[in-house]
């Protein structure tokens, strides 16, 4: 048995429910303690859009930290590398095709979907619901199981999604994930500065993890 | 004083009223009359959308007469050259210097707007609304006059638009536009096909127009 450091990345899904000057200053506020940012904000307008972005630039946010939810062309004009295809949205395969330097992000829920994902050329995918959440009530979450099984058998990344709290986190580097994804537990926090600093704590610190 | 034929290009929008399978029939029914079909279906997915292109491929619409609506990533995904960028969308500017091959059009409502269209780049714009219509209720329509203004002092190509029915053609020719830009007068009529002959016996017809 080996002391080892099991790492998890941390990506932040905005949540659609502030202005965007109060977006850009929650991201700045965590900026440095999360590794992407995805900008999942359906109900801001694509000019809304740009001026976050802009704001997102002069307050020093990496763009290579930035991922756009559906706005491929948004993406390309703003010089933002990374990109997450919903379901109704474009298809994987032609994006990657026609844009290989783009670094895209799908969603997934079964092993199948993962397969489908990685063979069209997804960079990774998340993956969920894990756990209970607000933003699918009634829908049974599907724990870590099939998790596990698609990181045994594939090399996709995969951050896990869907009512990740910081107590979950030892349970969850058990599954050999990339990452977590949040989006309620970190924007919708009263203090999101606060509510990362103890995902960041769970997720960077040392264990005693077994490593194979 | 010669005889002369003044031709006024079709360009026919959709209402975003039909399915997926009703849109793609009545595109096919109305393509040969048409110069452009402006595909402004806000509510639908991109993946319906790529799927209605796919339909109107098999269906041997030409790409060169699809417009797309917001949406430059399908454009460019889909092979589609024309683009439609609303005011709240992708700014026309920083799109004509990234993609200098899409031909770029916009919506304005005043000289002052269309002199900003032509110096950002945009190949074309819809001004209006001319005459009164159900989609801008309350608001006073422009008429003419500024179309005409437009015309005169900008090489920019404009298309007419807002409650434009056949019987107003010949007062439109009049403006000397590049043509007219038609929702519901084609889209939600009762029947499209016939909604168009009118439109294209009135556009493409012989006139007694002095040329200068």
């Amino acid at each position: 048995m080996k002391i080892g450091v099991v790492h998890l990345e941390i990506l932040a899904i905005t949540d659609d429910r502030h202005s965007v000057k109060e977006l850009a200053s929650i991201i700045l506020k965590i900026n440095k303690r999360i590794d992407y940012v995805h900008i999942r904000d359906k109900s801001k307008s694509v000019r809304e859009l740009v001026f976050l972005l802009e704001l997102l630039e002069e307050g020093g946010v990496e763009k290579r930290k930035i991922v756009l939810h559906d706005r491929l062309d948004l993406a390309l004009i703003m010089g933002i590398p990374n990109i997450h295809l919903p379901g109704h949205g474009l298809p994987v395969k032609p994006v990657r095709e026609r844009f290989p330097f783009m670094r895209i992000g799908c969603s997934v829920h079964s092993f199948k979907e993962a397969c489908e994902a990685e063979r069209d050329g997804a960079n990774y995918v998340l993956y969920g619901h894990i756990y209970e959440t607000n933003c699918k009530q009634g829908k049974t979450p599907k724990g870590l199981k099939e998790l596990q099984e698609i990181k045994m058998k594939l090399d996709l990344p995969v951050y896990a999604i869907g009512g990740i709290t910081p107590d979950k986190l030892a349970e969850i580097k058990k599954a050999n994930t990339e990452g977590i994804a949040v989006m309620s537990g970190i924007f919708s926090a009263k203090n999101p500065e606060e509510a990362v600093l103890q995902y960041f704590q769970m997720c960077k610190e040392k264990t005693n993890e077994q490593l194979l």
